[in-house]
């Protein structure tokens, strides 16, 4: 019953690592351009509101196709504008109707006398629509020409793209941690079978942390399914395939390259969004583009499986990044023991782009 | 995509106005009457629990009809006193059966000798019964004499009542003022039509603030049979009366009159309770008076439209009053930007009659 | 209407009594043998999370049979070692597989290099099973030889025994107090009926209280027929038996004894566990032994009945135990003004004996 080892000696102490800062509270830069919606979720004439770190921004797509974004709060009382109707191209607020032009100005409250002053109005957000997706620039509008817009390479011939959006109850950065550390494929065993994913290089930049993977083992009947569909010939997924994710701050892409093509077989870009001001929650906008086959309607074919593969794997971590999340919030501070250089270069990178939250 | 307007000059700061204080953290003045529950929810021997501002209170109707309140936690080990059964006059706490006399003071422990020093027992509250509700005083009894009890106009033969019991998840004030700024009435555009209310009088005094408003514009026809059934010719709402809505702290009332009678077509009388000590839960008590149209029991047949239209323009207001709650919650403060004279008056008002809450 | 005592005389101020500490703010002696599962709930290779104080652990039943108890959180990200699978004697993490032997040292990382430092591991926790509960040493494990592990007097032959294992939203001193003070019977009196405990003895030493009741009346036909069971003849429980309630600290027994016999004809043992780090909830492990009567068969009969009654009047305690709660939460601190001397002595055992929480 007495333990071999002395208890006080396998006691965890928090923290653990030597880094001053706890990862958990740095919030993610807004002064990149992050899409806030799908397109689809926009409609004309209706108002959608959504949220950046707890800051509440109303989405507006005009019946002449304009859209734009403005604070999803009237100067008044504060009520969201997403509640409220469109009046031409201008946003008039549910409750008294004030009225505000596309760029926040209060250009009219209707039921006082004209010359009477009024406030100035709320905050505009530098807005473009692409790749199916509504981005907004939260930060400083004047270090938009700073960054670059994403690039993301559409090519409709050769690729199908499978869109997500979800909600989950974490830090953005436990889900980008997440996805950098393939030696989680444990978690996944249900779903992918015996794989093994060996990191077989890695290297990192200024603003980037990359890893290239391979992967060796039986996957799962299935997994192997939906992960060869992009491929030409009957190979399994294990023998040849490299897996190389990127963390380019704040993006992340996974691509995936069979041997014996440059062209990748799958290729996945995902957005991390932090909806609440502490960030605890977070949006996760994603794009998978699956390389077509060969045979015509192939993937048309396999498209349901693969939509129900890859929801499952995405329960999945999200499940257990919640639970992290979870028992970071009873312990209060990051107790994490983390002794993989891949993943210690991540969270450098996280905190040097980051921004304190307070 | 660049707004027009500097964003920076667009950007809200609170506290915007030039007010010290945050309404929002003024409490309801405890030294006035206030009913807590109406007088059909009082049962012979069936105590009822209700709260002011966090205080708990045991309301009790003993068999031979005496209506007394006490504090509603025994001095023993804190239960409710509304859990307890009545013995005579005497109520008993369920857990080891202390006994209370109408006065709060404990008059026996059963199971310890007679000579036992016992605490002396609970706070007590001045308490009466008076138009359908069980009214209290919850501040110091001392100053009972020195403000009025409500005086409530109940005319019968000419008026039948509409009671309202309800619970609205904020801070009172947000009640009080959606009450006196009619030009809410976009809120309402889906039940009252297209209507624009005019300010076309304010005043106020030491306790009071009053506006009268005159309506114009096309009402909703189900607007206008509910607002024109007190009247005596088949008039319209908008074109002729005259809504005169007063703030007599801290009750409120609006009477509307039609143009040919000094006596009102409708009466209402609204009383806000503070339910949590935060003051972040409220419950309404109103009565609403229709005057009786000359054709017998027309009235009788409208009431169910009345009762469903007037229940519909409540659930808006409580919807919006919510919404503002909670956005104020966000934000920590008031960020109001209020710019109607009337409504600073209502706001002064309650911030000089009310009591911080720490 | 106007009080006949002083409203301000009968106020309740807090804290009443001359105690210097809260009670409620003093947690559970660690340093204790606690019951903290039953022992078919931990079945083989199925790892099974508990938490004591909040303290997470994981208790595991290997395929031969050894019991052993670590922290339940892994040393690399803090997911509870109780979502893993069992790998031989072996722990592993569910996330990245993590290995812990069954005194919590970590024994390796997959997916690293042999020669690679890792963390040492977690706690363990010294642990034993008896009486059909899993008990461990939440404390130090060097002081585990200076208390005696739980004696229960297990005696198949001539009791039959009913388990406990319930969820109670409260402070564990509510319950400990609630069982000593049996005044308390009127609240029981819809299931009891016109029952009256009398003190007739109490006394205390340096880490026990003790009180014996006798009861009069007219119990319940129910209340009589469940708690006749256990007696040789058929005398009614009122006129004849003794209760006896002893804290010892940190366990309780009740104990009834009647007329003609030395043996008790009801035997009962409680365990109170804390389950979070405020204990506000608490765990209660319990064992009733009933005596079997001389015919056979009769018990057997009675118990669906038994198990109904008690499991009724344990759902009273803890309705009123968690009101008690919820009264303390409101008010902050602890405004319990007890006078029965048998309770301050329950007090203030627990307090001497008690940890304070933080």
């Amino acid at each position: 019953m007495k333990p071999n080892w002395k208890t006080d000696e396998l006691v965890q102490y928090a923290p653990y690592n030597d880094y001053q800062q706890d990862l958990r509270k740095i919030g993610l830069n807004p002064n990149f351009w992050y899409p806030v919606a799908q397109s689809q979720e926009l409609k004309k004439d209706k108002p959608h509101g959504v949220t950046f770190g707890g800051e509440p921004i109303v989405l507006v797509r005009t019946k002449s196709e304009q859209v734009f974004a403005i604070e999803d709060r009237c100067a008044h009382r504060q009520i969201p504008l997403s509640m409220g109707v469109m009046c031409g191209s201008k946003l008039k607020c549910t409750y008294h109707g004030w009225l505000y032009d596309e760029t926040g100005k209060l250009t009219g409250v209707p039921y006082l006398p004209e010359d009477t002053p009024i406030p100035k109005g709320v905050k505009s957000y530098l807005c473009r629509e692409a790749y199916g997706h509504i981005f907004v620039f939260p930060g400083k509008a004047e270090l938009a020409q700073t960054v670059p817009f994403p690039d993301v390479q559409i090519n409709e011939n050769d690729y199908k793209t499978m869109y997500f959006s979800r909600r989950v109850n974490c830090h953005y950065s436990f889900l980008l941690e997440n996805l950098m550390d393939m030696n989680h494929q444990f978690l996944h065993r249900r779903l992918m079978g015996k794989v093994k994913p060996s990191l077989i290089e890695n290297s990192k930049g200024e603003n980037w942390v990359e890893a290239k993977y391979k992967f060796s083992g039986e996957p799962h009947p299935t997994a192997n399914l939906v992960l060869a569909a992009g491929r030409d010939k009957k190979e399994t997924v294990t023998d040849f395939d490299i897996m190389t994710i990127r963390t380019e701050y704040p993006y992340q892409t996974l691509t995936v390259c069979g041997p014996n093509s440059d062209s990748p077989v799958l290729k996945l870009w995902v957005y991390y969004i932090p909806v609440d001001k502490e960030q605890k929650i977070n949006h996760s906008f994603g794009m998978l583009m699956i390389r077509r086959p060969k045979i015509p309607g192939l993937l048309t074919l396999l498209w349901p499986l693969m939509r129900y593969f890859t929801g499952e794997i995405f329960a999945e971590d999200k499940m257990i990044v919640e639970t992290e999340q979870k028992a970071y919030d009873l312990q209060g501070t990051d107790w994490n023991q983390e002794i993989f250089p891949l993943l210690l270069d991540v969270r450098e990178l996280l905190k040097k782009k980051g921004i304190p939250l307070n």
